[in-house]
């Protein structure tokens, strides 16, 4: 496939703060530029259909919703059965950690990538579940690792910068791990997977989601911080305050005093994003954002949602970490959000925020605060069947069902 | 197996009223002393066993608490991995539809179980998605139907009187229709399910279902009473004037003047029913409630769930209908409960009280409004998720993993 942009392509902002990775940017610039909006065409087709079938009119409730999206997604009504799936895992680790944020030691970032390949976590028995195969990506995991079947090595830095001493990444890693994150995807999708559902392990990346969220939303710390794995009220009021600092030190507070704002988060599907204005209107900014208090799986689980999008599949998206690397997708390829699917909602509240301002309503709340792709994973059957009913299921005409008296 | 009731037993009280029933109350009294509350050693083990698991303590939410209640159920944890499942679509019309309660004519209720039997409704979708088998039983369909594959035919009545006008059926066909439902359950499960899922169709259903609520819990007709697959302003309001005829008519109504009570429902995972006491402390009152506002096939599923719990296998609820002949099931034999998980919540208001009452949390939210089993099978899924955890998973010490710092 030859590439070449579009006169609007907004991959031309990337050029002057992102100079010395402009050959990096090839790959990306390819990504955003495949990526299509919902097609309104088979969005009606796909809407009509339902109506057609035996059962009452909604009575499927948001399960209709997400057959019609993805037929938006594929341009095509009915979509395409969402299957297989492919997990990914994307696994690094946080200087932020440093600061207290979490109870668990940064080993158990490397320990939890040995029990994933060894088929020994929850996300491989929910994968064994569903049918999914798992795929573990070392973007950034402090130690060296073997190879081993089902690992990547697609290594960009032994874990990132204390984000709240400074920007975390480099705008290279940043290219870097959105890079391997596309392509991740693109090599899935190659292998057959038509569908594709994100999953991270990174002892503090809920620390670095809530500077996320805070920045591309304009939310407040003490709203979009939550508790990750465990953290006591100590801890917590430790770890807003380092989100609090990070978005200080690295510039990305809009009103440094302002009084923390109300959760306004009421996802509905498919409805647009929130009223407030996210404070970034370019994709270098989105990427000097990442690089500034992202992890490197946010940003390869951004280029991941992107490849996905790009290669035709959607994506479902599992919690907060996978909530937070979509704001960064969304606000690099705006169109990227109607290839998504938000697999659930997790116990952090930073998800609520970051699916409000996505618009996407989550399939599955059950409290879960794992990561890994669980909730991702437990939505998968849910979103296929959606799918199915829109390939199996007789019209009244066809089964010879009375309609519904006027 | 021979049976002799125990002291306890409260199938004693059911020789009075139901004295010309007595020869078919021996499967049912069977079934009742079969069914053994939650084991409190399982239960207590399967929660020590998920602290031992490599995730965060509590970090699978919901999971957790459906895994560790069907270790109770199972009276061993790990409990038993709940496959395959089988559903059961219990059939049967109602006199109540000659009200206009629905917008839907009758002979759709024999439309949809030859759409079953094709294969082209949305429960045969969604079960084919999940793996399970489909059972369709005719207990009251108001026409003859001709054997099929997949059908069986345990017709008790033509459908049911109007409720409206006095009790809905008598109670030999009570008794009938229980009987049917648990031996549906019995033979699945002979045949291998693991899993029971309650599937029902009967137009008009909903309204029996509102005034079971009603009766079961004393809940009034205007807060247990909703739109069912899709009535009108108009027709509601009449839809709650039916059931609360029903109630009267019957000498279901505790306070015939009083004022419309609040919905309290909140639905907490292993919580004691709400405080409101239910006006029927007897097994022959349970019945005469059936009897007087219930469908056969609400009859059928109480049967089938009381028939899953005394075989041993967890029983998944689909909605309000299953959700109804649940609140008989229990008013039957309390324990049955502890063997039940609530696939979802539908939307239609009665079902939230139902679940309320019986301390029962669904997994599944997401406005379905259909019936058939739809809700249950996509629940389906994630009950065994939550089980195979159980049994998959590594511990922080055969794995290797680091704890949490204490």
């Amino acid at each position: 496939m030859t590439f070449s942009p579009s006169p609007s392509c907004p991959l031309k902002s990337l050029k002057r703060p992102f100079q010395g990775t402009l050959d990096r940017m090839t790959i990306l610039e390819q990504t955003i530029a495949a990526i299509r909006p919902a097609d309104p065409a088979a969005v009606a087709e796909a809407r009509a259909h339902q109506d057609r079938l035996t059962k009452p009119r909604g009575a499927l409730g948001t399960l209709e919703e997400v057959a019609i999206r993805l037929a938006g997604a594929a341009a095509v009504s009915p979509p395409p059965l969402p299957a297989p799936a492919a997990l990914a895992i994307f696994a690094a680790d946080h200087g932020v950690h440093a600061q207290g944020v979490s109870p668990w030691p940064q080993e158990v970032t490397l320990q939890m990538v040995g029990n994933f390949l060894a088929g020994g976590a929850v996300a491989n028995a929910f994968a064994a579940q569903v049918g999914a195969s798992v795929t573990v990506v070392d973007v950034g995991v402090a130690a060296d690792l073997d190879p081993a079947p089902g690992l990547r090595i697609s290594k960009v830095a032994y874990g990132t910068a204390d984000l709240s001493q400074g920007p975390a990444m480099t705008a290279r890693q940043v290219a870097e791990a959105l890079e391997a994150g596309i392509t991740v995807a693109r090599e899935l999708v190659d292998q057959g997977a038509r569908c594709l559902i994100t999953g991270d392990m990174g002892i503090a990346n809920t620390t670095a989601s809530a500077a996320l969220i805070c920045a591309f939303t304009g939310q407040d710390a003490a709203v979009a911080t939550g508790r990750g794995t465990g953290v006591d009220d100590k801890t917590l009021e430790r770890k807003i305050e380092v989100v609090r600092r990070a978005l200080h030190v690295n510039g990305l507070t809009r009103e440094p005093d302002a009084a923390p704002r109300t959760a306004q988060a009421a996802p509905v599907a498919g409805a647009a994003p929130t009223g407030q204005a996210a404070p970034f209107q370019t994709v270098a900014s989105a990427m000097e954002t990442l690089a500034a208090v992202g992890g490197l799986e946010h940003a390869a689980i951004a280029g991941f949602i992107l490849g996905g999008a790009a290669a035709g599949v959607p994506v479902i998206l599992d919690g907060v970490i996978a909530g937070s690397a979509a704001l960064a997708a969304a606000a690099l390829a705006p169109a990227v959000v109607d290839h998504c699917v938000a697999g659930h909602r997790s116990a952090e509240p930073g998800h609520a925020v970051a699916l409000g301002h996505l618009g996407l309503r989550p399939l599955v709340e059950l409290e879960l605060r794992l990561g890994e792709g669980t909730g991702g994973l437990l939505a998968y059957p849910i979103v296929c069947a959606a799918v199915r009913v829109m390939h199996e299921v007789a019209t009244f005409d066809s089964a010879g069902v009375s309609d519904k008296e006027a």
